[in-house]
């Protein structure tokens, strides 16, 4: 019978200056996803490895699930016999994206699958009803980035308004995983409601100071850019380690470091990969000295997004 | 006596979306400094014209006096006989960059005439310390961008870390002075300390969005961007007719509308010189409904900043 296998890439959502509108998509690691057709009618997953028997089979209890059955009704082809299978290759729960890069592998494997034509801008607020299941709203920053690839700003979530940003080359990232399980819904609850104008003129100054600094290759300013005023202080304090880590970050060379996502995985910016691999050894000392493990990934910026594997 | 005369322009402060961080040169109106050797030792202002005798020639007491000043300070030239004549070409306290357009002028007027062969960066944190005496903190919004000129994106005032921006081709401003008075200072004191989380995000997205739209030369993302739910609201109601006129603007084809600094002139920004044209007519009859009389400049994006003239 014939299938499609589409990887999606893991994301850096927020990237600490962009809270809820930005998003770095990985090269490595990421989810796949094979859809198949079928002679039972309607959607089935029939396989899920990698997740530790944590996520559902139940297509509406599941991102790539939803993802996939909105997609089929847009497209009247509900009855249509489809399986998948999802191969999870990051943590869930990480900060990573993960539910967002099955959302996005699903939809795209089924459009391909069906050979719908349509792109992946088209595919998009699809692959966001899935994210939404995890997130509780319409939260495109990893969902858009893991779908488009790239660096991907959002302007607004409920236009699909995203932006697709210039990268410079030769950008690296070291992506640590302490292993401590964090919920993105209680990580939100922990943000106080307001900001002070004083750090709101701060970080938007350095949102658009990091925007100009991709458009023009300017590596420093990335480096000056990166600093999260808002969020990184809130959060940080649930993941032990978190300063020693980015301090041993910085130290290394790296152009910045924050929180990914929701956490508890921690990033690292860096100008290249041989400074990502010095900055990931000493995030790593930092974490095993609170006496966590920790996985690491190390990864170029993924120009691709989803794609058929 | 030699002399050299300076041309500095009026700029469009927070262009809405970047409060404190974000500002736009203007071809015209600009003010004009000269400064010509003089026998008797120190600096003087000699002549202040159009600015109705609200000035005062106290060097230490006049922003082009203060930036002319620390600048021969730092160049160990405070004995050097030097004449300022100053030609107000635009309202002060108008929210068009009055005060910063005089020292940006007074700084490179000095610094020609000595023939420092300062850049116009190295001229920057004199200047700023001009336009400090009237703001009241280092504010490069005005300064930066008058003496820089294009579109100016400042990071970090106390680094003086300033950003030109890419401006598409075409871009044009209808800026238009309703006859009241503001005062900066007052200006600031009515916004509320702090920010909600829901319009932080909002609003620098927007901001980025902008900046986005400057690099692609995306003219619609530019309008789709320029909305600010933060300071605008906070101010509009110290401008009678501030919102009737923006409605104007936005239906006659305005990208956006907003307070120009601290106002009360009011900016429309528009894809070319004719909407702007349009725009204007139709802001300006707004304000005439509430009974106020105008001033109406229309400029393109100034490229230069300050000038020999």
């Amino acid at each position: 019978m014939s299938g499609i296998k589409v990887f999606a890439p893991a994301s850096v959502g927020n990237l600490g200056i962009g809270f809820d509108c930005l998003g770095l998509a990985l090269e490595k690691p990421g989810d796949e996803v094979i859809a198949s057709k079928s002679d039972t009618p309607g959607l089935r997953i029939t396989q899920i490895s990698g997740a530790g028997g944590k996520l559902p089979y139940d297509p509406e209890q599941n991102t790539a699930g939803v993802a996939a059955l909105r997609l089929l009704e847009y497209l009247g082809a509900t009855k249509q016999g489809i399986e998948l299978k999802i191969q999870k290759n990051m943590p869930i729960g990480s900060g990573m994206g993960s539910s967002a890069a099955s959302a996005a592998a699903a939809v795209y494997a089924v459009s391909e699958l069906l050979r719908t034509g349509m792109s992946k801008r088209e595919l998009l607020p699809f692959a966001a009803k899935g994210e939404q299941l995890v997130s509780g709203g319409i939260q495109l920053d990893n969902v858009a980035t893991s779908l488009l690839g790239g660096i991907i700003l959002i302007r607004d979530n409920a236009t699909l308004d995203v932006h697709r940003l210039h990268a410079p080359r030769g950008l690296y990232v070291a992506l640590i995983h302490p292993h401590l399980e964090l919920e993105t819904k209680s990580m939100r609850g922990v943000l106080k409601p307001d900001v002070s104008l004083q750090k709101h003129i701060q970080q938007s100054a350095n949102l658009a100071s990091f925007i100009v600094g991709l458009f023009n290759s300017d590596i420093e300013l990335l480096g000056r850019s990166l600093h999260d005023v808002i969020i990184e202080p809130q959060r940080a304090s649930f993941i032990p380690g978190f300063y020693e880590a980015k301090e041993a970050a910085l130290k290394a060379g790296a152009l910045g470091s924050s929180i990914s996502g929701a956490g508890p995985a921690v990033f690292a910016l860096c100008p290249n990969s041989l400074i990502a691999e010095n900055a990931a050894a000493g995030m790593q000392a930092a974490f095993a000295g609170k006496g966590l493990e920790t996985t690491l990934y190390l990864s170029g910026i993924n120009q691709e997004g989803a794609i058929v594997a």
